[in-house]
């Protein structure tokens, strides 16, 4: 396997990426000071071979290790699924010395970590992500938390994993279109912060298609670095630097929460934001509508949107984007912060689009 | 005011301690970078009046400052209060520019201070501490948590403070009882770190009893300066310097939790607790007898217990009190570790204590 450091002083963490070898994870954290009292694997319902295997491979004895499936999807970062972790977790016997194992896409990870964040004042997790997103995006920069019903992620730590394990072999489960939302990330990062990277999924963009393990390895190697970067110079999202991250997002997370939950994945939410954000750039003459269309060309080759489909068009009208655009967290005084591209490879915060032209660039990706 | 500063790198934060002049809690928080959006104040029902004379020192719109009220008592630090005060940060609106401010005792800044770590990943909070305990003790060191219905503390973050503000003023309408329950914490920073305090609150006894503010400002300024200097030296508790401040707490601890909680407060066990752990350094000959007398009169001139009294005597048997002990905490591998002193202003732990030497220190307080 490959390994990525995430310097973080003393929160510092190695990412494995690649095939793993049986006894590989178990080596990993045999390596832990000081070596963990006890597991708990929690796990998403639907990956629960993943997990029995993940928890064999910890090399603790099978009294140590507690199992905990938590259902799939976004209803289960509530305070209900928190609160039952908390409890079994008293339940086992969980010390300050103890390590939870999340083994799930996005939802796991945020749910567990947080959960580790607020045990004992915050003991070790390991990511053991199963889906795509989680390997290049959610398991990497240590935001945990859960939401409130009214409103997603408010409720949260920052609390770094000790490990991540991004073993390639437990992608080979995961659905295509699944997989296909976690390259809307994958493209983000060669937009925002790497022409070269951006260059090579265009060059690989059939062998990473059709999985293949070298080429992913690569993909996942390279998103986790540039994230890795990111997160090392702005650990606490203090700097502004981090925003960076955010590129389609503000559009992404508008149209997120205007259509149902499921209609979309978020990497395909993402993927039409990126579309608008860049649309939005060319308007200004910010970058070259043949960059634009570059971008949305490879988008389209990963099977991701870059316009509003028929289907959700009725909910995701200029004015109700717009509206949601403004509760965006980032605007922390009431204004619209977008991340716009200079050229592929490059992005800055820009605070100037009108309203105007943010309702042109919408309703662009309605009438396509 | 006297300040003190409690460097923890980009955590570091100030304790104001004396007697505020009307506008200086106001200048303090003006020099917040960035400026907090909005203020939230979670305060003891017990005491509102101070909870409304601080929220109008804040120098905030009255429209930006929202009062919200905890019952007074340990029940409060639980899952549900939690949610209470989530949901109502955000029915106000509170981002990540936002301000909690905490007036109370050590539950309120530890429910308190769970909100800010927890909330939008983190957001800054004040405490405001209206008793000696949480003075000298709580609202330093930047433990934060809750509890469940069967263990204490288990669920929490560290979570430092932007600024103490401990106003001896706000100490005037403080029940006699619980003010000498806050001198047993502070009689042992004495022991475990400096004998010269240990020698001044010997000799200014009187005056602090009588709650004079110049021998008040000293006691907590000089406590305050030693338990910042351990959070300094170990903030995440892991290094094992931050035992030390518990002296007297694995004994306290069993006694609190085999009592009725309200049976006894906190700085009362602790109280027995340091008599109970000198007792043992004593039998273990590794401090002398006259060391552990001249402990025990301060406590007892303080109006601290240091014996098991008759009322309580049932539920406190040796075996249940061993019991009790060998499920702390700090035994994270089934042992027994304790804090002793070795002379007056130093302290280390110790693990070779037999069962049956604690048994008779044990049985030495209840025959008292």
């Amino acid at each position: 396997m490959q390994s990525i450091d995430v310097p973080l002083g003393p929160r510092s963490y190695v990412i494995h990426i690649g095939n793993a070898a049986p006894g590989q994870l178990g080596l990993a954290i045999g390596s832990f000071s000081p070596p963990p009292s006890k597991a708990i694997v929690i796990y998403d319902a639907e990956v629960k071979l993943i997990a029995e295997k993940t928890a064999k491979e910890l090399g603790f004895e099978p009294a140590k290790v507690c199992m905990i499936d938590v259902p799939s999807g976004e209803e289960s970062k509530s305070i209900r699924y928190l609160e039952y972790l908390w409890k079994n977790l008293l339940q086992f016997g969980v010390d300050r010395k103890g390590i939870i194992v999340a083994v799930g896409g996005g939802v796991i990870g945020d749910l567990a970590g947080f959960a580790a964040a607020t045990w004992n004042r915050g003991i070790r997790f390991i990511q053991v992500p199963t889906t795509l997103l989680a390997m290049v995006d959610s398991s990497v920069g240590g935001k945990t938390g859960i939401n409130l019903p009214e409103a997603k992620n408010v409720i949260g730590s920052f609390w770094q994993p000790s490990l991540v394990w991004a073993d390639i072999a437990n992608l080979a489960t995961l659905p295509t279109r699944e997989f296909r939302s976690g390259l809307a990330e994958v493209v983000k990062y060669g937009i925002i912060l790497d022409a070269d990277f951006f260059e090579y999924l265009e060059n690989h963009a059939d062998a990473i298609l059709a999985r293949d393990t070298s080429a992913l390895t690569e993909v996942i190697r390279r998103s986790c670095l540039l994230k890795a970067r990111v997160v090392a110079e702005d650990e606490w999202e203090t700097t502004g630097r981090r925003a960076i991250l955010n590129y389609g997002h503000t559009f992404g997370h508008a149209i997120e929460s205007l259509t149902e939950y499921g209609t979309l994945l978020h990497g395909e939410a993402v993927s039409i934001g990126m579309s608008m954000a860049g649309h939005l750039a060319a308007s200004l003459q910010r970058w070259p509508d043949h960059s634009l269309d570059q971008q949305n060309q490879l988008l389209e080759r990963f099977g991701l949107p870059t316009r509003i489909m028929a289907g959700i068009q009725k909910h995701l009208t200029a004015d109700r984007m717009i509206q949601a655009m403004m509760h965006d967290k980032k605007n922390t005084y009431g204004k619209l912060n977008l991340i716009l591209p200079n050229r592929i490879g490059e992005v800055q915060t820009v605070s100037d689009a009108t309203i105007d032209l943010v309702r042109k660039t919408i309703s662009h990706h309605l009438a396509l």
